[in-house]
């Protein structure tokens, strides 16, 4: 008989609850000019019942019956053993992965959409607003807001909108518009593209039209989505970490060492390792390590400050990692870790000493990603592979050592809608990005008098 | 507690063995001006071990310790009860989808890819060459030679070659060369350029280029592999409606009543079927239906007679449903669903009154794929939507007849790098078309001659 090479989990072994780390970490307050904000001024951008999620304490929080049905559409994800991978590197480690790309969106962001349009369904709201960077967000909502029968207006990232065409095809074909960011629709799009008719966008600049259009529009009937970043989408991401967890169980593993994923607003590497987090907070010996790319080094080379989450500082001050709210990242391929900032809750587990952030270069992220897809036969998203490189480099680490760890992934997305990244990468193409500290020194300025996130 | 939505298998549960409908019908055989063609014949062009499995008689045939690993990478695939699609429809029917695209590749294909590319593997083959209409074959067997370390060359027809730049992309990242079909590189394909150099292709094309390949290599070590219409291509394929059978009695229901797929080459629909024919030639009531397009309505308007597989001839005479081997087919979306023949299994099951056939406008399926993507989420491949239209046909008559039948489709494959056809009908672009009789008749007069098939 072969080994298991999949642990999977019947529907009715899907976690009930999600796991909220707020209960266990002190997080630094939203901050406005008139000190801590309260939930209520976020009613315009949010429903109230997540924000009543965004500012929660409880450790636990059940996963509403008509939630769970739709994640259900793909979820429990397997968790697989990657032999081969093992076999390629001759290592004596274990390499597990999550596989989040079997969702219908190809990643993990459906587990908060399909929440967020839910919540928001339930609270009468009737359209969606969001911003996408690389697309994976923008059509995990459209996805999502097709389930529940909401409108969803998608601002992409230009450059992005510009070379990837099949990203705007795929959230028309659930029923979303998708507009290239900056736009003329929205006063801070116009704005921008007054001051630089050329820029390719950013992410700050399509969350700043997002929102815009979410508290502009007088019926009151639009809220605001977003894919990253706040607490209550580490949250719903929480049960990638909780079915692994129940996975790894099965598998006859007791703890894993070593939790690996992408960051780059945090959401899928939260997800993973949020109920590895708590494991380690209450003794077990885990590394813990979001990977980010050098030429976007938010957690590795940023300051953590107060900064807005947005260009337009539409956001309130946010106590995050950050490389400033105006930095606009170089364009590599990994898009989705293009972000200038950093999940509040991932940021201040950094700070308490219970994560080891790394950064990498995209080549070797994309051989990394190469190697995979030719023994473990998914093509990675570009995102993914960084996670990918480091489950290599301890893989390999292991190896030297003589030591029989157990490194655990999060696979989260699969790269059918980015090959023209593996493209350039096959034709010599790409080459590595560091993003200077000058830069980033230049971009922190401006928020130099800014108030420090006290702790 | 919510209902199952999705049956699943362990991998222990996955079949260890493939059922063959060749040990319970009567085929006619391949033929050649000499006659019946021996198995011998086959040597240049495939490795006697798959060889062997296409004359073979033998009812299970073991699956190898080798390919089950294989298989095991994304096998056993989950059966999904549609129940956002039966509430969208307000049927009493129970509507099941098995899930193909859950591979690496996104498809049903690489269930016999990876088995060839192990046989091959076995047999000391070095480099194997195929022919690829839409691309879904021709990535497959990238991904598969990948997983084994064989070389692997793709004749993509041309038209194809140009509208679907990412499969080209998809098969180069697996480590596959892909041209455009008719070719420089063959003898057969520079005949056809001279013919018509603007030719856009064609399936039958792309094989003769194939064949010619492997069969030229004075090395020796080279074969050509199929994607479907052979016996041990639809032998591979049984492991969906064998899991499909495991995951029913899961599910308490005893038979389904109607079992759906798309048919091209006939692989994915004998995949699911074939183990439901078995029960039929028992006795069980199950209506067994293959969906066609009506622009290549090979079951539904084409003779049953012996004709070539491909268009240069290369090919012995094969008893199959045709629409003459020279048919270009008019270029739907569906590319794999333009194959001018019929697996010769699927053929004979057809004749023997174990299947019926229908033909479908693309504009229904379109539809049908839309909402099928707004409910169960899923974007599904062109082709799949041929199922999913018949299979809310079928679920409507349920509907009226007040009858709670039980449906199941195979879902063969996600349109992820099919969405430029969703943009199509999307903006009204597409339109239906019928093949006509005349053109049918026309094609047919070059094979009046061929033998015919005695049964």
């Amino acid at each position: 008989m072969t080994e298991v090479r999949k642990i999977i989990l019947e529907d009715h072994e899907m976690p009930t609850q999600w796991y909220n780390l707020a209960a266990d970490i002190d997080v630094p307050p939203y901050m406005s000019p008139e000190g801590a904000v309260p939930p209520e001024a976020w009613a315009p951008v949010f429903p109230m019942n997540l924000v009543e999620q965004e500012y929660s304490k409880e450790r636990w929080i059940d996963i509403p019956e008509g939630v769970q049905e739709l994640l259900k559409l793909w979820r429990p994800s397997p968790l697989h053993r990657a032999f081969n991978l093992e076999k390629a590197l001759g290592t004596p480690a274990k390499i597990y992965y999550k596989n989040e790309s079997v969702s219908p969106a190809g990643s993990h962001k459906p587990n908060t959409a399909v929440a967020q349009a839910w919540y928001n369904k339930k609270f009468g709201i009737k359209k969606l607003t969001t911003e996408t960077g690389a697309g994976q967000w923008g059509s995990a909502l459209s996805f999502a807001c097709a389930l529940v029968d909401l409108e969803c207006k998608v601002f992409m990232v230009r450059i992005s909108f510009d070379q990837k065409p099949f990203r705007k095809l795929m959230m028309q074909t659930w029923g979303g518009r998708c507009v290239a960011s900056p736009s003329q629709e929205t006063k801070a799009g116009r704005a921008m593209l007054e001051k630089d008719p050329d820029t390719p966008g950013s992410l700050g600049m399509a969350i700043s039209e997002a929102i815009e259009a979410a508290v502009t529009d007088p019926t009151g009937e639009t809220r605001y989505s977003l894919g990253s970043v706040t607490n209550f989408v580490c949250l719903h991401q929480t049960i990638i970490g909780l079915e692994t967890k129940k996975q790894l169980k099965k598998a006859g593993i007791k703890k894993p060492d070593i939790i690996i994923g992408c960051a780059g607003g945090g959401s899928n590497f939260a997800g993973l390792s949020f109920p590895f987090v708590y494991d380690k907070i209450h003794g077990a010996d885990i590394e813990i390590i979001p990977v980010e790319p050098y030429s976007c080094p938010t957690l590795t080379k940023g300051p953590y400050v107060y900064d807005h989450g947005d260009s337009a500082k539409m956001v309130p001050l946010v106590a995050m990692f950050s490389l400033g709210h105006n930095f606009v990242p170089p364009p590599i391929h990994a898009g989705g870790l293009r972000y200038h900032g950093m999940s509040p809750l991932v940021s201040k587990a950094v700070i308490d000493g219970l994560m080891t952030p790394k950064a990498l270069h995209q080549l070797e992220c994309y051989k990394a990603g190469l190697l995979f897809a030719k023994t473990e036969g998914i093509i990675p998203a570009p995102e993914t592979t960084h996670a990918i490189a480091e489950a290599i480099i301890q893989a390999k680490k292991a190896k030297e050592e003589g030591k029989e760890k157990v490194i655990v992934f999060n696979f989260s997305g699969h790269g059918l809608m980015d090959l023209a990244g593996y493209d350039k990468y096959l034709a010599g193409q790409l080459s590595d990005y560091k993003l200077p500290d000058e830069t980033i020194r230049e971009n922190l300025k401006e928020i130099e008098d800014y108030p420090k996130p006290q702790y």
